[in-house]
């Protein structure tokens, strides 16, 4: 019966003398007064083997170890396994490229990425990734909670979502498609299919040429759309019950994980207490505060990376929570589809998390009179959007929507500097492979 | 305060004189006797809307209604509101393009595909969609319950899984990379790194030019990949425990879109049935079946269409059971990296649902001097497998794993005569819009 290192203290309170099987990695093996100390890991955690005299284990080795559990308040959990028996399932080799086990913090990211299939073996690296998978569970079962329907749609698209720029193409038979940036129209389309609330976890594209720490050129988009809404104040208090319950259960499933970094999630009440400060009032505190960090007054003159840490440094001081809401964005920051809220602003937000963008969302637009009269306004022609346009000609409900970049969030739930640290086989202008 | 179509009726019994909100779509009017019924259809379903006098709105219309609830035996439900006001959300043009709320078996797919803004309004067609979303919460929900990882892995490779073809060519940056037909190393990967564990919703693309029913070009693959397995039978029982879940979970939420195509999921027990059978085995078995059904006798030589739609005729007959796993297929005719059973055959296996292939999967090899030896057999080069390579070379379990392609899976549930049906918006070798 084979037995999981997080369960080996329970087996000793259980059943003290039963002989028992576990299996997994050498993680380290020390060597100490005649007997070797195995750390053997598993999915479950780390777990002591005791071997009588010299172990000759090579580290990543897969082996089954047949023995009897024992109390020990020295072993990582308070228990251990004592070896009678010690199988090779899969020998590693002695010439691992660089050492897999160690504190990546103190290893370049380029030499642990160019070895992602070794550097996932870190439990400190695993454990981005097992919170990033509780992130997608508790986004997905929030929304179902709330009547909403998962949606799978197309990543090949005919045409730009935004209109031009940033499209990677693709070889499609004898035409040319592009990768989809995100699943812009087609979650209105389904809005107005009469599902009015819709999700989706996919892959999103971006060609842009930049390599800084916080892009990504693929990356997973959590995506939300809502019909019935009166403005994106109605978004953002979605968002807030989304984040609530992502943050509620990465603490309660990942707490482990969380510790490998020191780090912690937001309580609700941080959640519940971010402000929601209008895209002008945001510049200008961004200013006020970098007059009280020393860091020079200039102002800036849109959200930029320096306004988006200088906001949430406010905000913490403040109002205690580095979550925080910035809507009502000039209509030249925004897409066409953004439905207007006065002359120049509109009924848009971005969700900025210590120091991070998150989220863009909005209001969309669902006049199909309002967008043929934008359309010229953005350089585009109604009859490149056809498939589109026919949503809104056979009656759309007001509505609107958001992503969250999911190794944004990832990222700065563990406070990760690179966002390419939260994404499994990331992809840069360099970086192609593993 | 909104209510929606399916609690109307508990509205008439808990508050008979209350005003109340309906929102909706107008999805068929009818009048009679100097009143108009409309049809009101939102997420719920189809609500009856009693309006005094000619109602003038098109169909598709968006409208809200102010009024007060009554019960009515004729109506859907038996309730209906009686309006006070209705008031125009946003209106639809008259000239919609063909009848999208008539039955969508009368209507060409072609129709309903170049028009699927619209189509995917039919209730009937939005039940296919919704008992999709229960697939994959059910596939998500039953691993990780089994104490599997989600993850997400790129879509973007630099070479090909199975060795050359089929693959669609992507534009990024100064190089050329490729969509990913499966996540099938990044699955074993994953299960090398400590996870065991792990499972994937995503996209898949197969650049194959033939336009069948049973194909597309792009589709929802839901992958699985499971450490320390002995042979393809673990898969086989996973395989089950997944399904069995799925089928009671639709059956549980989506009675109403089952009922709609006079369709039923199979039970627990016709899973638990389903026979195992060995490839060439099912291949004599279809050849028999062939006979009784008259179809003549030729023997075919490897699981094709029509075997498949016959083993399953003979499954349903002998196990009550259209369910069929067929395992041990000959080397010739799986991946390089399966493992072998014997000197010709292998632990690898299908299933097959209704009479369609709906996943293919199989125990991996798992030792490094094994993969080498079997490059050159296949016409591959270990140079050009570096970084798959590194997961053996140090310390790699038995492992194996599977996919089940999400589309079929739904396409059976509901026994739609094409798999495009069940795709949101299909991509086929001539379809790239909308």
């Amino acid at each position: 019966m084979r037995i999981l290192a997080k369960n080996l203290a329970a087996a000793v309170a259980s059943a003290p003398t039963e002989k028992v099987e576990m299996k997994g990695w050498v993680h380290r093996v020390r060597e100490l007064g005649g007997v070797s100390f195995v750390m053997l890991r598993d999915r479950s955690g780390v777990a002591q083997v005791v071997v009588e005299g010299k172990a000759d284990l090579t580290l990543e080795t897969v082996i089954s170890v047949t023995g009897v559990v024992a109390a020990n308040p020295k072993a990582p959990g308070g228990a251990e396994l004592r070896a009678e028996k010690v199988e090779v399932i899969a020998a590693a080799a002695a010439d691992l490229p660089y050492p897999v086990n160690g504190d990546p913090e103190k290893i370049g990211l380029d030499v642990i990425l160019d070895n992602r299939p070794l550097s996932l073996r870190n439990p400190k690296i695993r454990a981005i990734f097992r919170i990033q998978s509780t992130i997608i569970e508790a986004f997905s079962e929030y929304l179902r909670g709330q009547d909403f329907t998962e949606m799978k749609t197309s990543k090949l698209i005919s045409g730009s979502t935004e209109g031009g720029t940033g499209l990677f193409e693709v070889e499609y038979f004898d035409t040319k498609v592009y990768l989809a940036q995100s699943p812009q129209f087609y979650k209105q389309t389904m809005v107005a299919s009469g599902l009015e609330r819709v999700f989706e976890v996919a892959p999103a594209y971006r060609a842009e040429k930049h390599d800084t720490p916080r892009h990504l050129n693929e990356y997973v988009s959590l995506d939300v759309e809502m019909g019935f809404i009166d403005s994106e104040k109605d978004l953002i208090e979605l968002e807030r019950g989304i984040l609530t319950h992502v943050f509620a259960k990465v603490a309660e499933k990942n707490a482990e994980d969380l510790a490998l970094w020191n780090a912690a999630v937001p309580t609700a009440k941080q959640v519940a207490d971010a402000p929601i400060v209008g895209h002008d009032h945001a510049i200008e505190l961004a200013a006020e505060e970098a007059v009280l960090q020393k860091l020079g007054g200039k102002k800036a003159f849109e959200i930029n990376p320096e306004v988006e840490r200088l906001i949430c440094s406010w905000a913490l001081r403040e109002k205690g929570s580095d979550l925080v809401f910035i809507n009502e964005f000039p209509r030249r920051h925004r897409p066409f589809y953004t439905f207007p809220l006065d002359a120049t602003r509109t009924m848009s937000f971005d969700a900025i998390f210590r120091g991070l963008e998150i989220t863009t969302g909005g209001r969309r637009q669902n006049e199909y009179q309002a967008l043929l009269d934008v359309f010229p306004k953005f350089g585009l022609k109604a009859e490149d959007y056809a498939d589109y346009l026919m949503v809104f000609k056979y009656g759309c409900p007001p509505h609107g929507g958001f992503a969250i970049g999911c190794e944004r969030l990832t990222q700065k739930i563990l406070g990760l500097p690179n966002v390419k640290e939260a994404s499994l086989f990331p992809r840069d202008r360099k970086r192609v492979r593993p």
